[in-house]
């Protein structure tokens, strides 16, 4: 028997937003989170979510009906809090913590509206040298000259996908 | 569109272990993980390993080709640190912290050698509710009383896994 | 003997910040840091910070020359790595996920400057329910709106501690 | 204004155990863990538990009730979930994970009593470069011979505080 060669490895991208949108835009939300799964599915990708409901789910949904493969890093230990659309569950244990191993497992992060726990995955995806698409989400400045990876603001669902696969497939940078 | 049944998801075994055994039985000892990588693929489970070389490349090897599925929770921020027999690699960046991960993301842990390292998986794989197997590995004994999971010593590969899998199948106990 | 009362404690407050800051504003960022560290300590608060340099050495050293208390969270898992200015290091071993825990043991956040990591404590802070005060810091805007922990920009170091002070003292929310 | 010196930092000893022991041995294991929080606070350490109930209150209130100093890891993100007797509460949002900061944090650990929690610290100890004193605890044996750090079994708590004050003197090494 001989060594097999590692086969190429997809582009993973994660896809983080609200897991329980509300107010006038959470249709809209729920639906570029579907749509983008499915694009990232088509084109090959696979979708990493936190494994839960609203954004994750739709996102997961989208790309596994689409015959995509999903992982969704959960929070706590058990394995069955996963949404019916994720394929490969992964329970951390973590809590908050999970959303380290969320961005930190892609090549890339798509933000998708979101709250403070979609803000710190942007955070932690950007220290760890990830680079991170926004879709109506957190608009970030800062009076500081920085380096390494950053935000690209997406004008919809399309245009994030594209952004992002061309962004996972330079590769991560190092954690910075 | 409707929604699509979860499929039915397969046990998930970690095999933990020694990343670079040394020492006279080095040897059996990898010779062991790559057939319990491959037993536990062939009855049809994935098998999560901590992604790196020693034991854990030894199984993934095993279950990779008899055509299994092969997850590797890595330390670091880099996929590539993954060794070739790692289908799916999961980026942490938690340093030891991802040795609580290997666990909990398993429905039941075979444990093959093994230093401080795999005694750390060991313990926090009955503290999150997982039963262990050993296979020339730790022995623990306590002076106390206590229910939940348990270590059960196996006799060799077909045993251990074998035993994983008729504990994996029962499910995970909740944590305590 | 009898169980004595636990003794009041003190507030809590993280000042996050640059490890190493450069450009034209790096020395007030210092200053700044140094000053907020001393004015926090003369009213009694525990400074914690991530243990390192930069910002979190300034911090630490206006607040222990001043009589204070420093605790730093240190991302390895050697003590000695701590600035000569933290009475108390805690190594956590966790790597970038100790920015959790720097923020989650404080009642409250000032940010000074920062760049990716800061953003990924202010996120983390945020989604534990602890305000932040930021003090030429990043500044966050969505388009969505949500309850619960806000960032307060303050206009200088005297401003910043009496917000903390003020938001520590009304105690941290639950996470959200 | 001239930079103090670091002052000389005191030994740190984890003291670990169950949160909640029963049996017929309960009442002893909670006497020891309060006199060994009591000499190690004589002998200037600080005492780090993990902050909660049984054996980490016991030593906690040991230690804080002879002048010492005493520091609790908390699993959650509530301060005020330790118990009264934790001068200084660190909340790291961790869960579980929490139980690495614990050990690591430490320069040496005494383990008394215990079931699967207590098992996981004193592997995740011994992971990171930490000697453990055991004392009525696991009793760990391995086919695999292995340098770096080593259980010490102790015959009472004055034995377990005068290992682990050795030990810790000599400094922790390196994680391995």
């Amino acid at each position: 028997m001989t060594d097999r060669p590692t086969p190429i490895r997809p582009p993973y991208v994660a896809v983080i937003g609200d897991g329980d949108p509300s107010g006038p835009d959470a249709h809209r939300i729920l639906e570029w989170a579907e749509e983008v799964g499915q694009l990232l599915a088509r084109a090959g990708a696979v979708v990493i979510t936190g494994g839960l409901g609203g954004v994750m789910r739709a996102a997961s949904r989208g790309a596994l009906m689409s015959g995509g493969e999903t992982i969704g890093i959960l929070p706590g230990a058990d394995h069955s809090a996963a949404n019916e659309f994720v394929r490969t569950p992964i329970a951390t244990g973590l809590g908050v913590g999970r959303n380290l191993v969320v961005v930190t497992s892609a090549d890339a992060v798509v933000a998708i509206g979101g709250r403070h726990g979609t803000l710190s995955e942007i955070g932690l995806a950007l220290r760890m040298g990830r680079h991170v698409v926004t879709l109506s989400s957190w608009r970030l400045e800062s009076d500081h000259r920085m380096g390494g990876p950053r935000v690209h603001r997406a004008s919809g669902p399309r245009d994030a996908v594209a952004i992002a696969l061309r962004l996972a497939g330079e590769g991560a940078l190092q954690p910075g």
